[in-house]
């Protein structure tokens, strides 16, 4: 069997040019999508008369037989198949004859591969939505398990106030929770049959899509044929969805990346997820964190080259919308791997107690200091003021704040009494955060509550 | 009142610096979201014993007054106003003296600024969505009033097969509904409450959030402090949405500018909406859609700008996070008139319907003959194959479809029939793919019905 | 062997993270790179005695070895090859023995990637160098067969003046030509070797790095070994020059792809570089051009990925800078292919001389007719006024420019006179254009001239 | 005076669509471009006998007087002002009556925007070039300043080897001298005159270009008038400077973050480059440099937002140009404030070199205890093994590598002699790389050599 289309055309296609447009070279991993999608389709058309139920079972066990070649890597491409869909029924009709040449029969490539894509791209979801949890329930049991330890935490990488080092943590399951929101939203989205919509005309042997699409497991039929052979909005969506879901990996590998350095010494990777380096015989790398956040750029670049790609096309299908593969794969290849490896980093941290308590400086306490005037009267615009000079002082002196004597406090303003030394205690200060969100204990047991709400839900 | 947070320093700041540094430039916009959201804090403060109910009313009547005066443009800026925020607290307490000083008893610009960017989106997401609304209606009813038009429709930019031009026209309604879809999911992730995280840690003096949310409107309040004063994904998301929007638009663009040409003649757009040459007199140039279609550049290139901020941020508040604001009060702007001008174009449209259907090719009906064979028994695959000899013969002979004699299409298989001239029926094309989805008048009809109801939800 | 890097670790690597970690499955390319490199360090630590000459040859004879393995595609990637130097040293070291082991003194890979991927570069810049010249050349010898044919000049796709075809066509040969131009310069700048920079302070065994440069054919060396181990920059430089490439191949596709349409009719592509439809029977799409367009967004993705990569690194080495080589053989390899498939296309385009005159509007010489009245006095903006006038007239009647008569011109201005009809000549519009640059018949025969001469540069 | 092209247009312009269309709210900053692209052009226009000297003359003078309002800001904008050369024409024809309208004969805005934007940007080019240098200036004066600090180098931020604090500095130099060698490369190409391109044909007034492009100062003219008025080239190799310019910034900004946490401590922002925050009063926040890291995104951005307007573009002038302006100006305002900020805060650099120096761990000697076991025989390879056990014993003992027994290391391996404790000298370690590029005192004083050759040069 020659080119599916080759009936009009006279001369040969260019060698390079054949190379140019193949896809088959990406696109074989659609397989299971493409014959699903066509056994649904062969019983549609006997379902309206176009083909006998006998036929459409030959169709049926062909395309069974083909599958079960793919799976066992005994399927072989030929030189004319030019993409998987012409691979599929090239191979179909060498098994069960010209009845196979009748299964295309009102399709086009165009609703066929938006369906083949929009299946697989269902089935990448579900596996990744639980390896997003998995992470999720790594980072709770972490959380549980460290609940006593306290931490200096920082804006602007500068020490800020007191945290426990759970809170600083369940501050990623609830970046990966929203992450999962958008994911099922976009699920929903992309569970919308395109078959039915031929070229981009529509079908016109009566094919029932809304029968289609429950067999084929999908929640909606598309609307609009022109629209529905060219929509690629929900691969634009998945993208922006793992983009973000990046972003807040590069934070996580960033924050852990310094921690794990000789300097701050909060933390370790595992052996299991570090490397060393062919020249100094010492080095112990967060390779694998390093890893995470450099493939945030890969990530968003093929969200940008897919939205680059779609602008400015003319509706319906145009052949641009063949690129629109590549970057999935490779955004799904990634986080396949990337999302257990974070996972594994996390399970296996190395938390170093001693060294998290030991770092907090005496500053950190400066907002509870300025807490205090307020409770003593002072408006606290004031009141931040009084204590702005009094670390100002504490540095002249290179004294702590602790060790500032009152006389110098008192100099500065009399609404320091002598108990303003009841604020120095780290963990006094992040207890007395224990609105809904903040870092007292209560309110982080109460966030381990709602967190594993979240995961029990499917 | 000099800076808000001057006490600790003894040096003065560069003048550039505090240029590179102040947003006042750009974030006086917020004034209203942040007036709103102290107001509601301050009536939180009282609550919970912070402050007297009577110094809450003072606040907020002297808040009243700035948002007046902001209202009215009468507020001055002053040098020292960095921020928003601050100007309006300099502001508040030059009208209501010290007991303004009491107003960020608590609280941060960290977890202010994050809910002033949440309750302006909010409601800029409500215009945006109601224009977006808009375009949606004038394309339903230019598509319901030009049912009856016929055009070809184009895959590859190459004629394809005949469609009701409202067909066409409606799969953009398709696209933006999507959109729609899009925005009432990220606008429920929006609507969530960061006040009360302070700078990070949370809020040490007992306010209570969940009605702090009620009182500004907010569906729900963020679970965790640290996450709360960073997290952006619900600008990265609005910017995606708004991402995916644009290239909707660029394609309609598209499409109207090549129809607009003389070569294909089908259309011109409203003098209203283009523009002439300044050296060529006779010009008359969709400038309207170009610039629509040039814009979808600097919306993605917004959010591009956005992830790579983000990208590689050590948790909680940095200062990068400041730059999240010019990016998105620019997509905002474009949007709110290019939505309404794109509405104008569509609503002011004038279509060529003679030229359109002038302009249709007898190849456009290859598929027709070919599901002809089918219907006479020939495999798809077969017939297909048939009808590209066809073609290639009548080109060959340089006559239409219609006119190759019935002798050569016998010439090529015995299966045409005399019948076979049955298929040159443009408008019997397009209803025969009366399928849910395609371009039979009932069925667009249908689309119209749905769409209405689209439209009639809030 | 095992590890390179494994005498200080006592646990193993998690299987997950070495595929996450492993570079093997692509840098494995850079294989002709790494062993010139290796070659040329042993001579040069054989030259300040680290080594001795013996040990030297000894190495370089294993190399070629390796060299040879790799060519005639022998060479067996082991599970302990992370990437192609460990592939390298470790095959080495079984054919050559413990003298192996001196290769990497006072080496490191940071250094050592550095370098492979520069000699790797600068072969593909080369490669892709010639390509581009050969879109110009057949670019340049299209334009000289064309040299007669005049067809609509557009702006904003409205027809705005006669030109050239030639003229057209000539204007992506020096958009190309500053391709060259950028392609030249990063080239230099590329041409830099950082080996002798070691880890990242530099190497300590007195290796005469100069010499090493002149022998691995390199420019210049790195002047500072921290910066050295880390710059990307010639990378970045490079996916921006395929980037803007791309921006106009993107360009001169779309043009094409419009032009190619039934409607514009004024060229065709050669069936060569056409496909057609597996359901539509007529079909004969230009798919190579729709595929060169569409892949611009995916070489400006991975030049967005790569900038997004090195967004706020630490200064020198990274394990994030893994991510560099992808995204850079993907636009190479894509490259490769594309350049010969435009060029391809170009040369055997069937241009429709007739189409493209027939086409010609009166109202392209709008402009002429205002010239006419300048010179006969009227100040310009005045004259565009009045030719406005005369083609809103002649739309109001519904004839030509040509063909309103007389005494309408002269009722909207006397200054047009009989011999304003002189003006409705399109060849004389165009040659009138005679300037440097213009579209006059001896003004492109210049451009002829000067675009061989860039041609014959080297 | 109306709209310049007003003349064939019967309707008004939706007023939402003039503030779509308008380009003045931006481009009035390109006033004195126009206005010296106009005057010279009146010139060319005199020379070729379109108008009188005296007429020119009369233009020119009443540019002056339109440049002389711009520069004292009493020019005022009117409605009809769609743009800069709008505003400047009608301006100059209240000024010199209907001489002005002489002025436009033969050029279109298309060429003259396309000039006006390369003067401009030609100029900024010049000041954003010196202000680079000064960072330059900046950075080598530091390192001057701090030639004998040592501190650790870092790969994968996990101490590496000792490194000179200058050396470290000084890799910052030669990235930025890097971005000085791409901008001379981008100001040859942008310094190309596209005036006398007319809208896209060409002049037909017998313009002398090239007196034209030498009146302007430029090197070149522009050699094919379609390509001329679309060529926007100059402005995406103009963005790209900018934006690995960012990256390296962005890099900088992350070392002097991380390095002056209080955890690491080697170096303190002076007070004039940071600021406090509203909540805490201890903090001392690093925001210049979080603002420098956070605007790569920004900058990017915009890059990306023109290339992807740019593609898929039809050729010769398309009004989604137009867009091309707004991300331009952002960017250069951005770097003007930017780069001096990162000067300022290089030149007041606190550095604390003790706290440098006595963050040196021993492990940073491991590849000189390798190295000095290569230089007793032991193949590289293998000596990296045998100090690695060493490192993984000394943890497992809890003692530095300095500490620990030698019958510890002879145990390991008797390649260990009593000497090995020689190699415990961090200075001596830096010194041994005295490598062209490397981090001894002596090559990190030839690169001052090197770096002031540099800065001297224009």
């Amino acid at each position: 069997m020659g080119k599916l289309w080759g009936g009009r055309f006279s001369g040969v296609t260019d060698e390079l040019m054949k190379r140019f447009n193949d896809s088959i070279g990406f696109d074989h991993r659609l397989f299971r999508s493409d014959i699903q999608g066509s056994a649904a389709y062969a019983a549609a058309l006997a379902e309206s008369g176009v083909i006998t139920q006998q036929e459409a079972e030959m169709i049926r066990d062909g395309l069974d037989k083909v599958r079960l070649e793919f799976e066992s890597e005994s399927f072989e491409i030929q030189p004319g198949d030019e993409d998987i869909h012409t691979a599929v029924e090239r191979r179909l009709s060498e098994l069960v004859g010209p009845v196979a040449g009748k299964l295309h029969t009102g399709r086009s490539r165009n609703d066929q591969v938006a369906t083949d894509t929009r299946l697989y791209l269902l089935s990448e979801i579900s596996k990744l939505g639980l390896a997003v949890k998995q992470v999720q329930a790594a980072i709770l049991t972490q959380s549980e398990h460290h609940i006593g330890v306290v931490m200096p935490g920082y804006t602007h990488l500068q020490q800020a106030q007191p945290l426990l080092f759970s809170h600083w943590l369940m501050s990623y399951f609830w970046k990966l929770e929203r992450d999962n929101g958008r994911l099922a939203d976009l699920k929903k989205r992309t569970s919308t049959l395109p078959l039915g919509s031929g070229a981009l005309a529509g079908n016109p042997f009566g094919i029932d899509r809304a029968s289609l699409a429950e067999k084929l497991g999908l929640a909606g039929i598309t609307e609009n044929s022109v629209d529905a052979v060219s929509d690629r909005d929900f691969l634009a969506e998945f993208l922006a969805w793992a983009s973000i879901l990046q972003v807040h990996l590069s934070g996580l590998a960033e924050d852990l990346i310094i921690w794990s350095s000789r300097e701050f010494g909060f933390l370790q990777i595992d052996e299991a997820y570090a490397t060393g380096s062919s020249l100094m015989p010492q080095k112990r790398n967060p390779d694998s964190l390093e890893l995470v956040r450099g493939k945030t750029g890969r990530v968003v670049g093929h969200l940008f080259g897919l939205l680059m790609t779609l602008k400015g096309l003319p509706s319906s299908y145009n052949k641009d919308l063949q690129e629109d593969k590549e970057g999935l794969f490779d955004v799904i290849d990634s986080l396949s791997v990337e999302l257990p490896v974070v996972e594994g980093v996390i399970r296996t941290l190395n938390v170093n107690v001693e060294r998290m308590s030991a770092s907090l400086d005496d500053s950190v306490l400066a907002t509870d200091m300025a807490d205090y005037l307020v409770r003593n009267g002072v408006p606290f615009r004031r009141s931040h003021e009084l204590v702005g000079k009094a670390v100002k002082r504490s540095e002249q002196l290179g004294v702590s704040l602790r060790d500032l004597p009152l006389r110098e406090y008192q100099h500065i303003d009399n609404a320091f009494g002598e108990d303003v030394n009841g604020i120095f205690d780290f963990r006094a200060s992040l207890e007395a955060r224990d609105v809904r969100g903040g870092t007292a204990t209560a309110s982080v047991r109460e966030q381990f509550h709602r967190a594993r709400e979240c995961l029990e839900q499917t």
